[in-house]
């Protein structure tokens, strides 16, 4: 079996980073501030599925994203003929992480490109077996699903401010969506309801065949009809900058299922293990630089790091 | 081989509890405030426990702790004969629940008959093959484990208070432990850490051979110098009344290693899902009413739920 190319659609951008702990970088010297370091919830995902299948990005950059990144993408197997570069600058994100480097503040956001972005797909892509819907405006998320030819898989990500002020949009998405990847603190907002159990059958009902509830440092959870899975995190004793955790996660899962190219509950539960292990990768260095070089081998043998996690013999 | 005989130590205690959500009580009423529910550490570790192995506790009451209850410990082969009882009230505790049912208010504290508590271990106590130290001051711990004759497995759990304002006690006493169980709040306060897998690491040098941190819903984790466990919690639709869970859970993990008789990473694994279950059962129902007729059966059961929770197949 061929795996399966997965298109993915979302933000490019750079991002200025603030660490709560200095972190030694390639000269030997330490830093607490990072600048135009390359981000974006569409490079995130698109590095850490390309260690498993092939990937094409629809996103857009401005006149100052550097080519030799896109190069980097492309070396990897990513088709970068779906990134839009046009005049201006790129989408810019700055951020400052607490000391638990769970929590963080956004300190300034520049749309830039990104304000008048219309995702439009380049020639093939609408043939994507795989889509992954990036947390964009769920407005653009639909328009690019109309330019999609019945893809097998439909995976969404989005986040508190759609979930508030696009309800309705976001509704009309989730009647088309058959996996949700959200946080804990979305799917109680998007529900109603604290209780995560109760939150996801309320969730499932509103259209998405699957849910993940991801829950940080403490893993993530898998709810559709056949049950209920609970993924740990792997215990890192040096986490450096959780940005993109999420992407990556969700770029290794899409990954192993293009691979597998079937999404069954127990492929989903093996998928989630992926990006689990391609989200550990991410947090262990600042930016994109734990995901530009990682390998199917590399996720594997995390993957089994986690098994053994949560492994029980007999009586 | 027959079962050990657990000894347990702890507090015996009225609780007055408030809830977010209004609770259906046995007349098929609601009500969100219950009043002189009987709680307390040893009371809750000792159901829990005594679903697979004979139990006896050292603990106070005062004049007004209802003779039924101990009835209620004593039908589920719990010896009583270590409960003293003196002149005075009963140790009373306050407490209202925040929406979240996880984090909590004490609204008061009376201390009374505990106020002068010295653990005094009845005749033939002292053999006990396995002694779990509730939640006191790291001084009786310390006057209960004087009194007892080479113990295999010493269980400890302590709590912020005493973590701060008695550290050298403490750390006198982590020195003979076996097992420390504390949350995640606690190991960071312990070992001033706050990346668990390091905390922990920490702590373990300082005396325990094992280390639990309970992540409340998320579950738990393990540590010891084979490894690291993670557990989930179970997923719950219905969490009534969250007091004792930490307490039923360390009684459902040594009432399992005290059937079992041995204590390795591996007996640690499968007794941390035991406790896990107890916890699950101890939280439907307010004060002990989840634990008063508990199996060894329904605990089995429950541990297939959790152990299926994440479960991942081969590839």
């Amino acid at each position: 079996m061929q795996t399966k190319p997965i298109l993915i659609v979302g933000s490019m951008a750079f991002d200025d980073l603030e660490f709560p702990v200095p972190v030694r970088v390639a000269d030997g010297s330490t830093q607490t501030a990072f600048k135009d370091v390359v981000g974006g919830s569409a490079t995130y995902s698109a590095l850490a599925a390309s260690a498993f299948a092939p990937v094409r990005i629809v996103a857009v950059v401005g006149a100052d994203f550097p080519e030799p990144m896109l190069e980097v993408l492309r070396d990897r197997g990513i088709d970068t003929a779906g990134i839009e570069r046009t005049e201006g600058l790129t989408f810019r994100w700055k951020g400052r992480y607490h000391t638990d480097l769970v929590h963080r503040d956004t300190l300034d956001t520049q749309l830039n490109v990104f304000a008048n972005f219309r995702p439009r797909l380049a020639a093939g892509y609408g043939d994507s077996p795989l889509v992954l819907l990036g947390n964009i405006h769920p407005e653009l998320q639909l328009e690019v699903l109309e330019q999609t030819k019945n893809p097998e898989l439909v995976v969404v990500d989005t986040m508190n401010f759609w979930i508030t002020g696009e309800a309705k949009t976001l509704a009309k998405l989730l009647k088309r969506t058959d996996l949700l990847i959200i946080n804990d603190e979305e799917a109680r907002l998007l529900s109603g309801i604290h209780n995560l159990a109760r939150a996801a059958k309320d969730i499932l009902s509103r259209g998405p065949k699957g849910l993940i509830i991801k829950l940080g440092e403490h893993g993530s959870l898998y709810f559709d009809a056949e049950g209920i899975f609970a993924a740990p995190a792997l215990l890192l004793e040096h986490v450096v900058d959780p940005t993109g955790a999420g992407d990556s996660f969700a770029g290794g899962l899409l990954g192993y299922l293009a691979e597998r190219g079937t999404y069954d509950h127990g492929d989903l539960r093996r998928a989630i293990l992926r990006g689990t292990a391609a989200a550990s990768f991410c947090v262990e260095a600042v930016g994109t630089l734990g995901l530009e070089a990682l390998s199917r081998e590399q996720v594997a043998q995390r993957v089994e790091r986690i098994r053994h996690l949560t492994y029980v013999g007999e009586k």
